[in-house]
């Protein structure tokens, strides 16, 4: 039996910590609602993992307490973990039209689409939801038509401000209305505030589309070739930009990439995207045109190696080709773990001849979100009782605390919360709750949860000192060794090279073997094990896995 | 027999492409010099390797027209190769004494260090070598005594800079006098400028040793508790740096780290590095002192596992911890590969309650590598009439270009060299030489150039898929199955989730074997091998390394 006392509970599941993997739990005396349910990219160690979701185990104990899942916008860390919980979990899916459309997009890749029930919402009208009520406040971000929550629950009033920036002078749409958040906040201020904390450690404000744009403009008024432009798929309004100019300066433009492609009939389907007829070709069947009519809009901002732009420099792409005179425009940020495989591309980009622009040599890409000013901004439209930093790494949540309280926040009422760490808010206190788990699920191909700590580590030394092993077969007498030792290896040595490594290894084995008792496979086995690493350390400095195969007929 | 007109050939082995491995032979009709010997770190793809270091196959085929290696300072990426040189040629080592200090450490560490002769050189002295004669002239970089070289040859007068920047306002030392290229390049101007490309894309000037000096003296003042320093351990200035502020506040140092405790023990050895006696305190037999008294200078600014700050931060280092209160300042540049682990470790110790400094919130850390401004005024310096920009990857060598032809350098004497491309100089003219190879050799343990590309694919798929063995004892008529088929998988699946799979696997294995005549073992593995990955790839998105195991009794 629930609490029946007025209060809300907030369960970070993810994304306190980590910047992706964003989804909380929101549970009043009525309701559970889900917020955002995103996937994080895998980290360096987590080889060969696809990606990685939040632990929903707390989300489905309670599953017949949920009313829905409410999403602030369409990007990955946001959304992507529904394919994952959606086959578990019969709820209602609300976010705003673009949003759901990436959505359903998404579950039908993984034939989900039919099964799940999509509801926009928008800004004229609230959501009701059990005892609480939301209301959906545009913000501008590097995506379009995502939204804050402002919502009123049994505890009081409470702003999520979901990813935003405030861009004062939008290129279109209705950019963040700080009023709007007055508005709801009112007199006294909104009781809890979770606002992005991306940008924390950035000064001032930050860069506007407009001046994106205009570095755009100038770009495509020195360009004498083609304009290839790269940018993460799902930025809308800055495809539109390059739409724009594509149509200012008379060139036509070619699309190349899957999420691209995508991306687009879906926006423009749906209204959000304009291209004149006839604008956009297809690299297939476009006649021959000059180098200066044309802008190439290409997937593979972060290095992909399967991208379009990578294939197209690699000379592995059917249709398109770079050379000498094109400019090249990577208008995106350089994700730190990708840095080395973009720093690759631009190096082949200037082997080829192409002139390359990104955002350490001129101001073409801006984040989507709030640096300082702007945060600060949020603080003070909404004013509120409590604050918890959400959207960021831990020093990241400490330093947005202390900018809470140089806006007026008393320091005990701006709180760190960590993954798993239930707070709950009654109109009158606040109060920490038990932790639950919220270790986070690996997902590789099919398995979901299934590589955990130890096949990753397996696989860490697999992948970097490689394989032994070893094939013996024994008579069942255990004296007599009918085939063998023979040595097979993987991703440890050119064999070639080490013939009279392997070879010494074997007399270990033989060794070994005449040494120990028939019948003590394990102990046999355990030996082989212990005495071929000691030696491969010895002679070669590697540490392979070494298997034993000791087979008794 | 060599070319006896008079001629220089520079043949980059390393450097030209990449940041790392420099690494170039210099020829003239007498002689050969090797200009530094460098090693680059590991790429995220070359799994399990140690080092790269260049390919000597050049400079050993003649090893007997070598006078020397000449070295301009004492960085891993100017002198890390040599102790796999030094072993197969007999040529003296000529560097500042700092610098043959350094490499001294790093062959005796090797065993190599009484067979290889070091000849300390000064800027006081030109060395000569067959018909080139080397001057040594200070330069200010990120390690102390290094040089610029200054060599006449048989095609006139060539500058190298190696790594520099200009301080106009050093700390200590002769900085980088300009006025000593003016007068080396004399009227004329040299014939060659060889220049450091590192930091072509950053505008302006480089931040001095004195303004960092600030910063940190504006950290002591701050600071309450304990000072935690960490930074690149051969960044003798910077110690210094550290101990005179230690000094100034009254505080004593305690080194941890053993790469920093060496190269204090060198530096102080040679006179490089001043310490107050008493003021350097050993970790484990230290008194307990107040926070406010000390400072840890520690390794780790790269987030190394195995590092100081990292064993501090884990609770694994014996006598040190970091509490709340402390301040931790990160005086390096975060290595892209490395801004992971770097950015795990702010978050540790943003959690363990200290406030952390690093480069993007506070200007503690400087560059080694001139700024725009700074090579536009090297250029200037010697007017060459040849410019091969240096040290630097393709986009840098193809902006630094840019810059020299800003500066008057007509264009086609602007050469954008690649590894192994040789170019001859001669009093009159220029010319492009055959190709040498110069693919890079990988170091795994004690193999050097086993691991190629065979190998790395193969660890590869080991790491991120892992692998299944499958195991299976036949009778000698190949018609019985003995044992088996029995499946063992590393760092693939966990296997009690998939014990059906593994099953379903099994019966994969008997169908092929009934389905296979008796002795077509090979045929009998390339089925299993074919028809294992298609089932795992269809039932679990996997592709492992299957191995069949196929004995014939």
């Amino acid at each position: 039996m629930a609490d029946q006392t007025p209060h809300l509970t907030i369960t970070p599941l993810g994304g306190l910590g980590e910047i992706g993997l964003n989804c909380q739990i929101w549970s009043t005396p009525d309701s559970m609602v889900l917020v955002d349910c995103g996937l994080m990219f895998p980290e360096d160690y987590h080889l060969g993992v696809d990606v990685v979701i939040p632990r929903f185990d707390h989300v489905l104990q309670n599953r017949h307490r949920v009313r829905g899942i409410v999403l602030t916008h369409a990007h990955e860390d946001h959304i992507g973990a529904l394919p994952w919980l959606m086959p578990h979990l019969k709820a209602p899916i609300y976010g705003s039209r673009f949003t759901l459309a990436l959505v359903e997009h998404k579950l039908r890749e993984h034939g989900l689409a039919d099964r799940v029930e999509l509801v926009p919402v928008s800004p004229d009208a609230p959501l009701v939801l059990g005892d609480m009520t939301f209301r959906f406040l545009p913000v501008c971000h590097s995506i379009i038509e995502g939204y804050a929550l402002a919502v009123e629950t049994p505890a009081g009033r409470v702003v999520h401000t979901g990813d935003f920036k405030i861009d004062p002078n939008p290129l279109s749409g209705p950019g963040t209305d700080l009023a709007l958040f007055r508005d709801f906040a009112g007199e006294e201020g909104v009781r809890l505030l979770l606002s992005d904390s991306t940008n924390i450690e950035r000064d001032g404000q930050s860069l506007g589309e407009r001046e994106i744009m205009d570095t755009f403009r100038q770009l495509f008024q020195e360009a004498e070739g083609r304009i290839v432009v790269t940018l993460f798929s799902s930025h809308i309004q800055r495809i539109q930009e390059v739409f724009d100019l594509a149509s200012e300066f008379g060139r036509k433009v070619v699309v190349s990439g899957r999420s691209l492609m995508n991306n687009i009939e879906i926006a423009r389907n749906l209204g959000f995207l304009r291209a004149e007829a006839g604008m956009i070709l297809d690299a297939v069947t476009m006649p021959p045109m000059a180098d200066r009519d044309l802008v190439l809009l290409v997937t593979g901002s972060q290095g992909e190696p399967l991208s379009a732009l990578s294939r197209i420099i690699m000379g592995e792409h059917k249709q398109l080709c770079i050379h000498r005179g094109d400019t090249v425009v990577m208008s995106s940020r350089f994700i730190p773990g990708n840095a080395r495989a973009i720093t690759k591309l631009i190096n082949e980009l200037y082997r080829l001849g192409a002139e390359v622009y990104y955002d350490k040599v001129r101001s073409i890409h801006a984040s989507g979100h709030a640096h300082r000013d702007e945060l600060r901004a949020m603080i003070e439209a909404v004013r509120p009782r409590y604050f918890v930093p959400v959207h960021g790494e831990y020093r990241h949540l400490v330093k947005h605390c202390r900018l809470a309280q140089e806006c007026g926040v008393a320091q005990e009422r701006t709180i760190i919360l960590e993954n798993g760490d239930p707070i709950t808010l009654t109109p009158d206190s606040v109060r920490f709750e038990e932790h639950v788990p919220v270790e986070f699920i690996l997902v590789d191909g099919k398995g979901v949860g299934d590589v955990g700590h130890s096949v990753l580590k397996e696989r860490h030394i697999l992948g970097g000192e490689g394989m032994v092993i070893v094939v013996l077969v024994v008579d069942d007498t255990g004296w007599e060794v009918l085939h063998g030792p023979e040595m097979l290896s993987k991703g440890f040595v050119f064999e070639q090279h080490y013939n009279h490594v392997l070879e010494d290894a074997k007399c270990i084995v033989l060794d070994i073997f005449e040494n120990i008792p028939p019948g003590e496979t394990e102990r046999l086995q355990d030996r082989i094990r212990s005495s071929l690493r000691r030696f491969f350390r010895k002679v070669l400095e590697r540490d392979p896995i070494v298997v034993p195969v000791i087979t008794t007929i």
